[in-house]
């Protein structure tokens, strides 16, 4: 597992976020979803089903590429052990941005490059991602992950 | 083109908002987005580019799969036309959620299925995709895409 990309925290900024009270900045936002993308890389690089499923929100969803949407964290970890019986990960997350748009939402784009392990033969292939994270959080004031979509940004196989 | 499903709306909800003037639930921002997502929906299967980016913000991100994320509209722009280039979209996109987070943000979740015409050789493939759009509504007060990514929802081809 490698450390999460430091260097694009220039480029994370909050969102002009409504006025009044119970619209407040909270900038600690930012620290808690870079923790929470830095502990989603490792659970990723890990192979841990557990530690990737515990960062989402239970009524998630997770929407990876030649797949139905995944709904609900029995669907979610039932999709992340099939990900992870199939290839190991070897990845890292570059943050490109993270947007606080309320109290509690929050939205996040990364990139994320690496290599991918094809368990079943060994064969190894180049990884290239593009993220895009919707964050919301919880009634005891953690960020979980409510929506996750993905894909390739490899160029197509002909 | 065919029209925008509407047999999910009972799905379609608004989040819980924070309290305050601020913050204050504008269900009007419902109809607005499944307009644009309709508007959206026929300006793909018309392979317009122009209708296509004016759904857009300025600042908005577009997400291809195959492709860097695209952020700008000249960016955005480049896409579709390379997009519409290459092939023909007839497709039907089906709202599965419209979460209104802020009195400026939105996100929505879709399916769209249908067919895909190549249009170098005219052969035909089927098409099912899973949305995730993130909307901001701009100072005119016109909800605008801001990020949208995407990915195929068909089984991956060995």
């Amino acid at each position: 597992m490698k450390s999460i990309s430091k260097s694009v925290f220039a480029a994370v900024g909050l969102a002009s976020l409504s006025a009044g009270a119970a619209c407040a900045e909270k900038p600690k936002a930012q620290a808690d979803i870079v923790e929470l993308l830095s502990a989603y890389e490792k659970a990723l690089n890990g192979s841990d089903v557990e530690a990737s499923v515990s960062l989402y929100d239970d009524e998630g969803v997770f929407m990876p590429p030649n797949s139905p949407s995944q709904v609900g964290i029995q669907n979610i970890r039932s999709a992340y052990q099939a990900v992870f019986n199939a290839i190991k990960l070897d990845v890292d997350f570059e943050i490109i941005e993270i947007v606080q748009v309320s109290e509690d939402w929050a939205f996040a784009r990364t990139n994320s490059k690496g290599e991918t392990t094809i368990n079943a033969t060994g064969d190894k292939i180049p990884e290239g991602n593009q993220e895009l994270f919707i964050f919301q959080k919880n009634s005891e004031g953690v960020w979980k992950i409510a929506r996750y979509a993905f894909s390739t940004t490899n160029p197509l196989q002909n």
